[in-house]
């Protein structure tokens, strides 16, 4: 790797391809094959998932995370609904009011947390207020969750199985935003299947791209009924690409000897190695737990612009009022590497 | 090239990318690079097509064709108003609704034509019914020419100059869908100038899924005023790319050394050679003029069921009311050779 | 009535509120009433539809035929479906693209036919057709159909119980507009059982305001399982009245002693003799069966003339080519008497 | 007015439309009218209109408040834009996702306040942070202001003149939700000019139905420019009347004599007289100054029970954690009487 992106934390979308994914796109790139899915390496990929999440789902490959999720909530709440997620969404703040497009004006209501993680309460408390405003308000049809979470932390298996359970009593269908599922799973150490159909969870967009793909995610409907039309929702949306096989040749070699665990394993320790590191600096806070790959920190602002000088390459994030310092953050990937850590680190 | 791709002459994105597209992009897949268009390879791309086009323009790639179309239609009419359009037209027939979708509902007024190319009179009466129609109708907004047409028939620069002559005179903003537009130049011998803003189109969806790339479009806007703010509707319609060097690095080989004219000219120089020998074929009628890349054909049935078993892939289409025969559609791509054509004829 | 209103056969619409719904809006006006539909005229109106109908049903006072008809689509199709209907339907001409905007973009796929009436065998055609469209088409997901039609024909309860059977052979539920379902009505001297659920009809845009009311249509749901949330889309369109009653009032004198039926009455046969009267007219020629309040017919132009010179109030039409003379519509209403019919007829 | 109204506090839309109001209905309704606003009061409106207003304007009379104001804001924002409002507003709570709907789903971004009345710091806050947010936010394009505001309170002049301030800096259109607008020129005592367009509010929702009208309210361009097709998104929308005469006609009572400000004053008294009586009542506490016709008021809950045993109608809010005591909701209205209040307070 370059010099280039030793320095960059940026974000884990800054990163190329892992060589597995370019293989197997050349290999993908001979002969013809049937369009809009129709090709071998579309069919093989759900049975893949499929072994993978140990449970029957219908999968759709999606270019893109911001379509991924706002397909999967159109499939899910009708355009005078509204979907509850926590304040500090990807759906809710960073993907231009997709998810408005695609649910034809569905609201998305945002639920305040410390670090992320929604609280069981406070979904409660807003379900019910929900229910008050009537035909005034609009009603609450779907939960979507994000695992790993913006912030970097991952909820604990426990936590989304009372999340869930009061979806289910509310008969909420409930999303899951996995653009850094593999972060999580990494850091909980259990299986898919544990973190996904078995909480509860009928829709997942799985993320590929921050983890070694081109641009490939996957939306698994694990309770199949809702995935009914869905293709249509993809074809409406300029999804469906004639040559899908360039899409599913990506994700297979992700799925294969579990290489998205190991990318999310390595991105994991490094951010963990980071956070170590910084913990020891003086003037240093780091607000949220490193549980992913994700590690913001609180710096002086001297040593932020140093870094910058350094040639390091991150976003300076909105600080929080009444605190000290400059919030960065630091975002590690597949191909962050030991070395990159530690020269950071002695840029200090 | 595979035996498979030999006969399959169903469309022209059943073919595989060409060794220059992947070429570039594993180049491209080297180092970090700035998400959502930061990249060199975008910024590139930009400055490349302006050259070609002999003319200051906005550049946004677009993985599907779909999309490019829909997104170009959303930025040029209101939700209430509505688009021209030949019967013949994608957009109209074989997007899954997707111009209603970005547009938000915009109506598609479709004009009858014989051969996919609209005729000016058409136009003309078109425009004025609806005008007549007052706040009980869809106000005309955009006229959304073809080319070449879905027929496989190419518009000459003469009768494009009258349409968007009368599209002027009413205050109508001009879409090109240039799917196959290449195919129109190597037919015309024209420069890319000539056939787009030169005679007044604003906005191109200019095609490369189908002539040797992966998945990447271009929408062009020779209107620059009129790009204002498209950005938004790309990452509202979840076809940003965090990663987009690489559907940016897919059009540059395509536009280095005009190999997307080079591709074009081969393909149209094999659909000339087997409709020539069509055109032999006892039974054999050809609908329309052959000027693209696509030959519609109606051949006896018994022919027709001879190809598929020997091997040969491509659609049947509705054969229109009193016509003896079968219409299929034989579609040829870059990658078609002589050898290919000669085998499907001799195999009659 | 004033001269004005005896001179004008321009639409029912310009005519006033019969004295009856004036009188049920004053006697509305006193005292409070809950808002949104919780009022007592409101759930009398529920009630009394379900006698007329002799049928369970859900009912929604709507302001406007508009809103009425297009709320009742956005009930029974996704946004990625189409709703098939004659190619004269006011839902495709004389919404301003209403339709589009409350089913969020589904596509109106139109039929043709020589009088309104759809034909059996052209729905059938166009489904099929529809369906092999596959994904890159819109799929048919409703049916709607227009009693009586827009060129004032009526159709037999027997051409609707064959398109009825299409329809539910093919899993499409059907909308009536029945804006002019009392004429209709008159003119079959059926009941309204008859001609709606009883053919398999599941929703119905009953008109008032045509005949007789100020504002004032109801959605009536045969199939109630349809008319789940409809409340909430009814408000989020802005059509839910905080003071309901006033929407109630007006329908309700309708219903009693069969008003709607005395007042379709009256103007069928107004129509009937406007009709036989221009009949013996030299030079005059009506195109379509006068069965409903609307007469259209092709006078040579200086009649026409000559009537606007009289003081006469009515629209032209736009002329079919190859038709030697003038088309006009002449719309008679509940106030139209036989001495306005008369005069008009000694005017020419 | 009859005892059920005296004691019914629920809200100033469970009143009967004033004597006025229903003459003009009665005066309306004769003769022939041109459908879709070309009738005499619809003409005579947009004047009388402009003359109060003493500006220029385009009128367009509505049913409801809840399209008039998504009406309005349709015009101002485009579909991928934002709006900023109060976390208190009418839009963003209570019209069950209209603005959503009307938009083609922008944003509403709600901005806190203590009493509904938006703080300009907060405003200027927003607006920096959204900005930040670039392309992955979606961008405030319009800013909606609600006087008098949803907790009946009134800004004064000087701070709206600071926050429009902040908005046309920012080229953002000001839109006034003035549902309760009489009531604010009421208790601020000044001129319609004063406190719309002089202060630069380029649209306005003028409310009616509150204040006497059956169903009507009228939105107001004083930018006229952005009026353009603003008749083509009602029509779409099922909201332009074919018998315009009958919504045009419940507002010209109410601006005749200025009766829209006497009803005003009269309601506005009788909520001050309610207020002060309450104040006296032990364990009272009202959270917000009273300066409209709402008041809110904190009320031991034995207190509340007695009311409501006693035949009084009016809403239980949901009342803030940490307040002892039960928050309701008492609306006087034009037709509110002195003796009515005074039962009131001494039924406590």
């Amino acid at each position: 790797m370059s010099e280039a992106i030793r320095k960059n934390f940026a974000s884990d979308n800054i990163a190329p391809a892992c060589p597995e994914v370019m293989d197997a796109m050349i290999r993908a790139n001979s002969g013809p094959a049937p369009a809009y899915g129709g090709d071998e390496q579309s069919t093989t990929l759900e049975a893949r998932f499929a072994e993978l999440f140990e449970h029957d789902l219908r999968c759709f490959p999606i270019a893109t995370g911001t379509a991924a999720n706002s397909l999967a909530l159109a499939a899910l709440v009708p355009p005078y609904g509204a979907v509850l997620c926590d304040q500090s969404a990807h759906i809710a703040n960073d993907e231009g009011g997709a998810p408005e497009f695609f649910t034809h004006g569905a609201k998305l209501i945002t639920i305040p947390s410390d670090d992320g993680r929604m609280l069981p309460d406070a979904l409660q408390t807003t379900i019910e207020l929900n229910r008050e405003g009537g035909i005034q308000s609009t009603p609450a049809r779907a939960l979507s969750l994000t695992q790993a979470t913006e912030w970097g932390t991952v909820y604990s298996l426990a936590r989304l199985r009372e999340l869930t359970a009061i979806a289910r009593q509310n008969n909420l269908p409930v999303h899951m935003d996995g653009a850094r599922l593999a972060n999580a799973v990494a850091h909980l150490d259990c299986s898919l299947a544990d973190i996904t159909w078995k909480l509860g969870i009928d829709v997942l967009s799985f993320g590929g791209t921050k983890n070694g793909a081109i641009a490939a995610e996957a939306v698994l409907f694990f309770n199949t009924a809702l995935a009914e039309d869905f293709i249509r929702r993809i074809k409406r949306g300029g999804h469906l690409w004639s040559k899908q096989r360039y899409l599913s040749a990506q994700l297979l070699p992700l799925l294969h000897d579990n290489l998205w665990l190991k990318h999310a394993r390595q991105a994991n320790a490094m951010a963990q190695r980071l956070a170590h590191g910084l913990r020891r600096q003086p003037g240093a806070k780091l607000p949220f737990e490193v549980q992913g790959n994700e590690v913001f920190v609180v710096l002086p602002e001297p040593l932020v612009t140093q870094l910058e000088a350094a040639g390091y390459v991150f976003y300076r994030w909105p600080t929080p009022a009444g605190v000290d310092g400059t919030l960065i953050r630091l975002v590690t990937h597949y191909a962050t590497e030991q070395t990159d850590v530690d020269a950071l680190l002695a840029s200090l």
